[in-house]
C-alpha cells in the first residue's frame, strides 16, 4: 500500500510562507513543549571533515498538531566554490495517528523564516513595550527575516540599526540597500508597509542607542560588550548553536535574566553555555515557552536586561511544515506524489 | 537553488529491486564497515505509546558509493485494524560531496530485501558448504525473503522446512503455498528457478534434520532448544532487534561461536544481549565484515555451530537504497521532482 504525499520545494515555500504564519507556528511550538504536549528527540550529528563538512538531524512530535517529524541540514563548505548552497536543509513530516509519512520539505527557507520569528517572539514576550531602537547585528541571510518578524510583532519600533560587528559600518551599508528590500518585500507579503528607518551603523553606536539587540552571527569571539548595553534592554541571540560559540560578553549574564528555547540545549550549545561555564550565568530563569503560557514571569522591570537564547528546536520546524503543508492542501501549491 | 531528486515508491521498488541486488548492496556495506569506510551514526528510539506505537531513526554514511542516508521506521500497532500497514519505512539518500538530497524511497520493501539478504549472507559465509536442510522459522513477511536469498546464495540446498515456533505445524501449513509462490517469484525475477523443496514441519523434527537455521520471529522467549541443534549448524537471527527480545536458547552460546553484524548492537539490542548478560556468551568472535574481508576467521571446523546475529544497520539500507537509485536512473523508473 502507498502513501499520498505532498512535496513542498524551495519555490512552493517562498510562495507559500509568510511571516505571520512562521510566527504562530513558532509560537505555537514553544507553547506546546511548555504545555508537555510536544518533545524533542536526541539529536544526531556527524562531522565529515571537521571544520569542512557536518550535518545533524534534529526530530521531535507535536501532538497538538498531530504530526513527528525530522530535519536533516548539512553543512557543506566548498559548496559555494561548486556553486552550489553550502547548507542544505531536508524535512519529513508524519502522521502522528498512523506514522504514514505526509510531505517532503525543503526545509531551506523555513529555517531562515523560523528562526527570524524566533528572535521575533523573544522580543514580543521580553523586550519593553516602548522600545523604539532595535539593532540588527549580524547581516546575513537571516538578517531581513529577523528584522521583518520583529517589525511585525512590534510595530513601535521606529529605527532600525544594521551592524556586521566585525567589519564596522562599511559591510553593513553595503548590503543595506538589498536588507531592506528583502525586509519591504517581507512585510508586504503580510499585508504591513515598513515604517521604520533600516540604518547602517558600527556595533558600539548602534548597541548604545538601542531597546532591542538581535544577534545572527557566526562569532566564536563575543562582539557584543557589556558596558554598551543600556539596562531595560532585551537581546535575542540566534547565532551560537553549537559548543564553543559566543556572541555577547559572559558578564552580560552577571545581571541579565536568561531565557531559553530549550534549557537542556542552551546550557549546552547556545549562547549560555560559557557564561554558565565561566560562572557568570547562575541559571536561567525560564523557557520561552512558560513566559507565553503565563507559568513563569518574563521581564519584571522596565530596567531589566533580557536575554532569549534561540538555539533552534525541531519543534519549529516541524510547526512550520504542518502550517505549510495546511496551505499548501487549500492552494493547491506543491506537487502530489504516492510513496 | 533547488535539488534533483528521485522518488522511488513501493510499486517502483518491487519492480527494481532484485535477491541479487539486495545480497550485493548488504554485503558491500558489511565490507565497507569492515574497512572502516562506513559508519552508522547514534540511532534515534522513541515510544510513543510504549507497546502499540514506536518509532527509530537509524542513520549513516557509505564512502565507497559516495551516499549518506537515514531510514525512518514507525510501528503502529493498531493501523492493520484501520486498514494501514503496521510499519512504514522511509528513507533518504544524500550525496556524501555536497550534501545535497538525491532521494526519497518507500523503505518498506527495502527492509524485507536487505533483512532477507543479511541472513543468507550469515549462511553463505558461516553455513557448512555442504548444507542440504534449511529450517526457515517464522511464517511471517520476512519468510521468503530469507528463503530465497539463501537458496541464492546456496543452490546445494534440497529441502526447506517452515516453521511456526508457536502454532506447530497448522500455521506453516497454512500460509506454505503463499511462501512457496512468493519464494518461486523472487528466484524466477533473479533468473533462478526454485529446486528445493519446501514443506511445512513442527519446530523440533525440522531443527533435529537441518544444516541451516534462519529465525524470525518476534520471540521474547527462546523456542529452539540447544539439545535439538546439530553439531555443524549454523543458524541465522534476525529477529532480536530490541532489547528482552531472544529467539534461541542462551545455552546454545556455551560452544556456539557468535557473528555479529554490529558488534555493541548485538550486545545491547541483538540475539546476543540475553546471552552475553547471563554469561554463557564470553565474546563475539567477529563482525560478519571481517569475515567477508578475510581479516578474521568465520567457522574453522564442520563440527563447529555458528549463531549470525542480525540487528539490521543503516548501511545495509544506504547500500540498498543506492543500488536502487542506480537502477532507476538506468531504466527511468521511479518520478523525479525538484526540492
Amino acid at each position: 500500500m502507498m502513501s499520498k504525499m505532498t512535496v513542498l520545494n524551495g519555490e512552493d515555500i517562498e510562495s507559500l510562507l509568510t511571516v505571520p504564519m512562521a510566527i504562530d507556528a513558532v509560537e505555537q511550538a514553544y507553547l506546546e513543549k511548555s504545555r508537555g504536549q510536544a518533545s524533542t528527540w536526541p539529536i544526531v550529528c556527524h562531522d565529515f571533515i571537521t571544520g569542512e563538512a557536518d550535518l545533524d538531524i534534529k526530530s521531535g512530535n507535536l501532538d497538538g498538531l498531530g504530526f513527528y517529524g525530522l530535519k536533516v541540514v548539512s553543512w557543506f563548505g566548498a559548496n559555494p566554490d561548486k556553486g552550489l548552497p553550502a547548507l542544505y536543509g531536508t524535512s519529513l513530516l508524519f502522521d502522528l495517528k498512523t506514522g504514514a509519512p505526509k510531505a517532503l520539505l525543503n526545509a531551506g527557507p523555513i529555517t531562515h523564516f523560523r528562526t527570524g520569528a524566533a528572535g521575533a517572539i523573544g522580543a514580543k514576550y521580553l523586550a519593553r513595550p516602548d522600545s523604539k531602537v532595535l539593532t540588527m547585528a549580524g547581516s546575513g541571510a537571516l538578517a531581513p527575516y529577523l528584522i521583518a518578524c520583529t517589525l511585525y510583532l512590534m510595530p513601535q519600533i521606529e529605527q532600525v540599526c544594521l551592524v556586521n560587528p566585525h567589519n564596522a559600518a562599511q559591510k553593513a551599508a553595503s548590503v543595506l540597500p538589498a536588507v531592506t528590500e528583502e525586509v519591504k518585500k517581507l512585510l508586504s507579503d503580510s499585508g504591513k508597509a515598513l515604517t521604520a528607518k533600516i540604518e547602517a551603523s558600527d556595533i558600539e553606536t548602534a548597541v548604545k542607542a538601542s531597546d532591542i539587540i538581535l544577534t545572527a552571527t557566526p562569532a566564536r569571539e563575543p562582539f557584543l560588550r557589556a558596558e554598551w548595553v543600556r539596562p531595560g534592554t532585551h537581546i535575542s541571540c540566534v547565532g551560537a548553536d553549537m559548543s564553543g560559540k559566543q556572541e555577547i560578553e559572559s558578564k552580560i549574564f552577571r545581571t541579565a535574566k536568561a531565557f531559553a528555547d530549550d534549557e537542556a540545549q542552551c546550557l549546552s550549545v547556545g549562547e549560555c553555555e560559557i557564561p554558565h561555564k565561566d560562572g557568570s550565568l547562575s541559571a536561567i530563569a525560564a523557557e520561552i515557552g512558560d513566559v507565553i503560557a503565563g507559568t513563569k514571569p518574563g521581564r519584571t522591570g522596565a530596567d531589566e536586561i533580557t536575554v532569549f537564547d534561540s538555539t533552534g528546536i525541531a519543534l519549529q520546524d516541524i510547526a512550520s511544515a504542518a502550517a505549510l503543508l495546511n496551505a499548501a492542501e487549500k492552494s493547491g501549491r506543491g506537487s502530489r506524489i504516492e510513496l
